[in-house]
This record gives C-alpha cells, structure tokens and sequence, in this order.
C-alpha cells in the first residue's frame, strides 16, 4: 500500500477532529493530583499543573496551600521567597502574602495596597493524594471527586510512586482503556499473549468509560502469580476492569482466582491501581500512582516485590507514551491520521467527552488551539 | 562602508528569491540515499528523510523495505516495534505490516480492516548505495537515477563514509559546485593557496551543472601525492570537475599527471567522490560520501590514508556549513542578503533548478513556506 | 483572594503595555558596552549585541573595529575566518575585508564588485571599556556617552567583572532603580533588613531617573564594614544614589561615614558602581560591571575582598532576574500582569521612557513585536 486512499484519510482526520488531544485546551474545573501529601510540608513547593505556576506549602495547621507562583508586583516566583509563619514573603521585594493569597505587607511603603494578590486553589487532602481544583477555587466542588474507598481502607495493602509522562495526559488515559496492548508493550514485564484476543466489553457511560476483559484461563505473570500463589500454566482467572472516573483519575481494577477450582470453593485475589494523572504542558503529565491489594496484607516484602515489578510496566507505558507523542509532533498535519479499532470504543468515547468538556467551559479557546 | 546601499541589498535580496533555500519545500519526486546498504539488516532502522519518518529493514530474500514510521492506529513509531517473518509487529496494540505496508492484522478482533497500512517507498540498491525514491512508488522512475558505472566497477577502488550536516542540503551542493573555497575552508586539509585563483569554467545544462577548474601546474598536498607519487613542488596538474548530477549526488571528478611528461608519456591518476546528501530536516542533512581511484588497486593501506585524509577535509565542510546555516538563521530576515560573484555562476543555476523543481511539484506549498 | 478582580488586572495590564519590556524591540541609536577593553586583541571575536552578530578585533595601531559578522558572498560569520594585517579574510571564499568593512578582494576572480561590504560600527574605547554606537556610524553622537570621570580617574581604585543574564536588560535596568530588594534578594549579602523600609526620593529627568535612599543609622555588611572599619553596630551611615544615566549604563553611588562622629570631623568613604547591560538577545543580557571606591587605595587584597563579596551580590541578581524571566515566559499573557508600588516610580518612568524612544526610533516595529 502506498498510503490508504485519501478518502479514508480524510474520514479518519475528521473523526480525529472530534477527539480532545495534545492540541485541546485543559479542563480546569475539576480535581486534580496535586502531590502526594507527604511532598508537601513546611517548605516551598513549586510545580506547573495545567500551564499554570503553582506554590504549595503546609501550614502549620496541616492545611495544604496552593497559590500562584509569581508575585504580581514583579513576576518574581514566589517559591524562590521565604515561608515565614505560614506567610510567604517574596524573595525579591518582600511583598508578603497570607495563605489566602492576600498581599498583606509592602516593605518599603507604610500601607499595603488593596486588591493585590495571587490566585489561590481550592485544596482536598485524601488518603496518601492531595487534590486541587484548578478553576475558581469558589466553584469547587467536592462531589464531583471519584470516591476512592479502598485509597483510605486500611484493609488495603498500598503502595505509591510518580512517573514524569513526557506526553499528553489524554493519551495516557486512552492507554488505559485498551489493555489489549499488554501483550504487546508489556510482553517482558506484566502481559501475556493471550490478553489481547481475551473477549471484551465497553461501558460508555455520562463520563464514565471502561473496558472490561476476562481472562480466563490464564497464565499469570510474576507480579501476580508470586503473591496469589497461582502460578499454574493456565490456573488462573484475571478480571479485569479499567475505568476511567473523571479527567484526574483512572482505576484498573482486578481480580484473580483459581479457575480450576469450583466457584463457591475459591478465595479471590483483588487489586487495584489508581492512574491519576495531572496535565503540566500539553504533552509533559505528572503522573501519579496509588496501587493496593486485599491480601498478603502487613507484607512488606510482598510490597516491594509487587511494586517494583509493576514500575517496570509503567515505564513501559512511559517510553512508549513519549515515543507516540514525539511521532505526532513530528508528523507533517497533512500527513497524520489514525484509525480506530473495536477495542477503542471508550477511549474514543472518553476522549469525545473530554473534548466537549473543554468546549462547554471555555467555547472559543478550544477553536483557536485547535 | 556602513553596509551597502538599500538598493543594492534590495537587489541582491530579489536575486536571492528566485534561489532554493532552506526555506525551499522538500523535491519529492526524485532519487536519495536512504541508507548505505551495510545499515539495513534484518531488524529495524529508524530515519528521518525529507521529513519524514521512515523505517527500513531487509527481508528474508535481501529486499530492502522502507515503510512510513508511524502505525496509523494510534501513531506509535513502527521502528519501536518487532520485525516477525517480514512483518513489522506494533510495539503498543500489535498491529501487523507486511512488506507492502497493509495492515493484515489487528490482535484484538478477528477481522482485519480494509485500507489500513502505512507508505511504502520504493527503494533501490545500487553498489554500496540504496536508495529511495520519496515521491509516490508508483511514479518511481530508474531513468532518473544517474548512472555512477565507476560505484559499481570493481576496477575502482573504493571506501565510502557518512557526516551528519547540520545545515540545509542545498547549501552541500552549492559548497560542492564552487571549489575556490578549498584554498581557503580547506587550507590545512587538500587545498592549495594557488587553487582559489585557477581559471574555471562553468557548464550549465538542463539539470546539469558543472564548474570545471585546471590547476597546472600545481604542487598536490599528502593526499593525492604520497599515493600518485607526484611529490615535487609544481610537478602536478590538477583538473577537477564538479558536477551536480541529480538532488541526490554530486560528482567530484578529479584527474592528476605530471605536468613535467610529455602528453604522450604520462600515466593519468583518477579519482571520483560521491557526494550524496539527503535531506532530513529543512536544516539537517544525512551525508553519504563514496569515494573511489582508479590506481593502487587491491591496497588497504592507500585506501585507509585516502580516506582518513579525505575526511578531515569533508568534516571541514561539515562544520562551516553548519557555521553558514546558523548565521543564516540568526540574521534578522530585513538584513540578510547575498552577493553572488562569477565562479557562483553554476551553484545559482543550480539553485534556481532546484526552486523551479521544487515550484512545479507543489505550486502552493513553495509561496507560503517562502 | 482567589485572584484580583478583573477590571483590576485589566488596570495593571494596561499600564504595563505603556512600559519597556522584553517584547520591546531594542534602541539602537546609542551608546552600549561591547566588550572590556582587554578582551578585544589581534585576533577575531564573535559576539551579538542586540541581537546582531559582530566581530571585533584590534588593529596594529591600537584601533577597535567592530564588523558584521556574516560575509555578504554566502553568510558565512567573518570570525570563523582569520585577520591578516588589519583586514580580515572570509574563511570560505577568502573575500577579504578592510576595517571600514568593504570588500576588497575576491580571489576567485581579478576584479572587486563595487558597492560590496559589511556594516562598521562606531567604537569608542574609554578607560576598561569598549563603547560601541549601534545605529549608523555617521549618527554616532558622542556627546551622548555619559561621563564616567571615576572610570578614569587614577585616584580611583578599580576592578571590573562580567556576568552573563538570562534576562532583558530592561529588568535589569528596573532592578537597579529600586534597591529596596537589597534587603531580600541580597539579605545573605550585602543587603540588611532596615534597607527597604528606609526613607527614600526619586529623581525623574528627561532620560535621567534616580533613586535616593539613606540609610541612617545602619549597621554595614563585612564588604563595606571591613574596608572602611565601619564595623559598629549602628554606627554608619549609608547613602545611596541609584542612577540610570543612559540605556547603556546604571550607575550606583554610595558614602558611608561614621554617624556617631559630628559632621565637621568625619572622613566619607565612596564606592560607585557602573553596572553597564548590552542586550544580547531580548531575554539575555551581557552585563559588563566596574567598581570603584575612593578610600584604600593601592590595596589589592581589599580590591579582592570586594570584588568578591560584590560578586556574590551580583550573582543573587542573575540568578533572581532569570527566575523572574522565566516566570514572565511561563505564564498565559491574558493571565499576566503586574502591579507597581511607591518606590517603582523611577524604574516606572525609566521603562516608559525606553519604550518611547523605541517608539520614536522604529515607529512601526513596536506596534509589531508587542
């Protein structure tokens, strides 16, 4: 083939065109992962979630802060200042700010202007996450953060860790939502040939998107078959469900179990992992990641093995992510185009929804970008 | 002076206008090396040519396959994949090419989709050479290719080399049509003081160009004269033809004898260079060198003291072209301007061929790259 | 506060469009530093100020020239060439040029076109330093040049320095006028905290724009107190003029003397400071720096010590002035905006000033580039 006939390019170009990408602008009103909480301490903190340069601190108190880093008398970062009884002074001027983002103190003049300050952002602390929501902090809306039951469950074994995504977080949300591709870029690491002709299923819902695949009977890889004790050729089921819950988080969840023995017989095995992945620039994403279980609890040793098999697959998606997102940037517009496959309907329906939200809260940004 | 008169810039700018540049669109209707044929192997070659992004592997019976770099599912770089049978396996969802370019499987149905694939280019190996033709395959025509009898007769000795040029590929063939600079880019190297000066003459044909110079008598520097034994101060003539044959290569073509025999009596030395340069960025150019004689045949030695020499002078090339490209790119566009002088007599009618070739391909693109 | 209200940002942004920034296009009809005179010898120099490329070089008779640095034949820069009796010789094609910047040879052919050259700057060289006028040399109006009498005066004891700012000049220039920082940026050295809250004057000239801070009683950092053995606790005064003199050129005066002796019977100590930024780019800056004080003369360990604590001090500047660029880069333009308080109103009317002479200079180019 010299290149698919130009009609069929064109479809593909115009059903990309309804699909959010590197190119659509963030969605801000909604939660995001900030830091994991023990980041965030008596110190500065500085870090650009959705192109915006962000401060973090703890008060004494324990509250999370998050302001804008930069002083609006002169662009100073703010996180190059000083933090001083949970106030930060700007390390230029020495304009004073209170948590609240309120410039409280002029050093060289005796009053202090009013109306001068810096953005401030809405902060949630949850289990291991800190949460923003990066519109008007006077909107923020608490309900519209995913329960997380298991992230705060003691009776769920955790684990945490961070990966820094040189590509755009749509696309790391659309890799989730189509584990066919286990088999293939983590063949070494947690997949097996089988996963990608296992049977699948799609739930589209309003901002909900998963996929579900049953993988039975199956051979697990070591991740799994270690801690479970199911490492038979061909012993085990693996369920699995991969959800997308709003724009900051996405859950894998799955369950293993013995599928040589009868069903009322059967312990079952769950884990679960949280990928949340927060924007920095249109295609760097910090990407953060709580993973548990419901056994081998008080492991340690079960702990670290899981979790250091499991960040070898992640960097897999790392590397592979940026190889994709490179491939597009370098790409002539004319000459890019993609086509979908069955096994995309959610991430196709996830990233139609995701383009809508941005186009309903901002309408004309999004035709300018594009 | 305070810089030329505004309209005497004014003039050398139109002059310029009408001349191929690095803002020139690509020529994709023509012959380029993609490779030397010792690279391609059974396993996969990532490059960038003209642009775009191509990989390239040899089957199993020796074809050399150069397929577009992109799996146009969700635009992973096919080069980061897996070569299966000839086939080209995807490294994200294991979609499978075959030598064509057609996509005859997806992983996670059973059927695959109809015209689905990716570029196929046609590629040519000749010598030591393969090369590739970056327009459609189908149009792909051998009788553009120059012949290059001596590349491929084992009666010339030969070695050949690669440089990578940060500079536009225009600028490597306009180097190579005027060799006054050898006098001077070249001093240290295989230039003599009296090369600059030597009486020339230009050929300027119908996408042909040549610049023909006589240097006799001359002394030779190391290179040429420790292996044709002409050593004596004045003792040599040198005559030289530089000849743009195609895009794709440039022919230096150079013939010694001592000047001091009677025409009769005198032993000839021949050598030829390849130069054969192939965009890859509008300033980057992949530079494949193929080098030959015609004496001192079947000896290592000679080859391996050619072509160390020959090198250093290429890579002096390498660097002042690189040194031309970045002033070029850091003089404010309202002050940059050039002069031509007479021995640029054919580089200037190479570069209005290239413009016009370039204007015929694709009328639109060259005014608004311009 | 969850960011100023909008007509109050609004407000800011407007004012600040009446400001000099880095959008700002430079001012070329004046005087700027172009190198230390000990830099510039009989060899070949490449730098770029205001974003032009030049090269500068010394001739026999002691004279700095300061040329374009392309060859108008094929652009490539003049100091990759060589210098040979005072004219220098393009390393391609060997045209040579003359200290006025015209062509005067072409090897490759026995005639010279007419009408052929580069632009030659005006220099100026006075005490360490090379001036160099960036507009046409026949405009070059000396009397334009501030004075700098204690530059060249013996009887003042000196040392000079150089950084390199990733910033405009323009905020270094508004670094200066407002030393209020000192006590913040520079608290590690040489600022103390009774700096900002010191009464203070602004001076505001046509071109000329200052401000006056005294500091009494103060107690002096070890790079005044131990020079002048000022070293008491509030024993000293400190009174500090910060003068924008030219684009050129910002100069800091300072007088210390003991505040516990009567005023009739009291020795007064002076440094001054000419803290001289070249705009190199928009947001880089070479920042040429000379110091001199009036006391300890012929003292070289006490011209060590300064110049080293002073150095320290300079670099919390580049250091600070970049974040600040940076931060300026990185933040959306509908969301930037900065407020000014008092103690601006020097560096306020000093950067109008730029810009109006920007304006008056390119009237178009302004409108362009913001």
């Amino acid at each position: 083939m010299t290149r698919p006939p130009l009609k069929v390019i064109a479809a593909a170009q115009a059903a990309s065109e309804r699909l959010a990408d590197r190119h659509t602008p963030f969605i801000f009103n909604d939660w995001y992962v900030a830091a994991f909480g023990n980041e965030i301490k008596d110190q500065l903190l500085a870090r650009t979630l959705l192109g915006r340069r962000l401060v973090l601190y703890r008060t004494s108190d324990q509250q999370v802060v998050a302001l804008e880093d930069r002083c609006p008398h002169r662009s100073m970062p703010l996180s190059a200042g000083t933090l001083e009884r949970d106030t930060l002074v700007c390390g230029y001027h020495g304009l004073r700010f209170n948590a609240q983002g309120n410039c409280i103190e002029v050093p060289s003049q005796s009053t202090c202007p009013q109306n001068v300050g810096v953005k401030a952002y809405r902060t949630h602390e949850r289990g291991a996450v800190v949460w923003i929501w990066m519109g008007e902090a006077g909107e923020a809306d608490l309900s519209k953060l995913p329960d997380q039951d298991w992230m705060v469950d003691p009776l769920w074994e955790k684990s945490q860790g961070f990966l820094s995504l040189q590509a755009s977080y749509v696309r790391l949300h659309e890799n989730l939502l189509d584990l066919t591709h286990l088999s293939f870029l983590h063949a070494k690491s947690f997949g097996t040939p089988d996963y990608a002709k296992a049977a699948f299923q799609s739930e589209l819902g309003d901002g909900q998107f998963a996929l579900l695949r049953n993988v039975v009977p199956t051979t697990l890889p070591p991740v799994w078959a270690i801690p479970t004790g199911l490492t038979g050729q061909g012993q085990a089921a693996r369920i699995v469900r991969s959800a997308f819950r709003s724009v900051g988080i996405h859950e894998v969840s799955v369950t293993f179990y013995d599928c040589q023995l009868p069903e009322s017989e059967r312990p079952t095995f769950r884990i679960r992992t949280a990928h949340m992945p927060t924007p920095e620039t249109a295609t760097t994403t910090h990407y953060f990641i709580v993973h548990g279980r419901d056994f081998a609890l008080n492991d340690p040793d079960t702990t670290q093995f899981m979790h250091d098999q499991l960040f070898v697959a992640f960097n897999e998606d790392v590397e592979g992510l940026a190889l994709q997102e490179q491939a597009l940037a370098n790409t002539p517009p004319n000459e890019l185009y993609e086509f979908s496959v069955a096994a995309d309907a959610p991430a196709v329906a996830m990233r139609r929804y995701l383009l809508a939200r941005q186009q309903k809260e901002t309408p004309s940004a999004s035709s300018t970008c594009k």
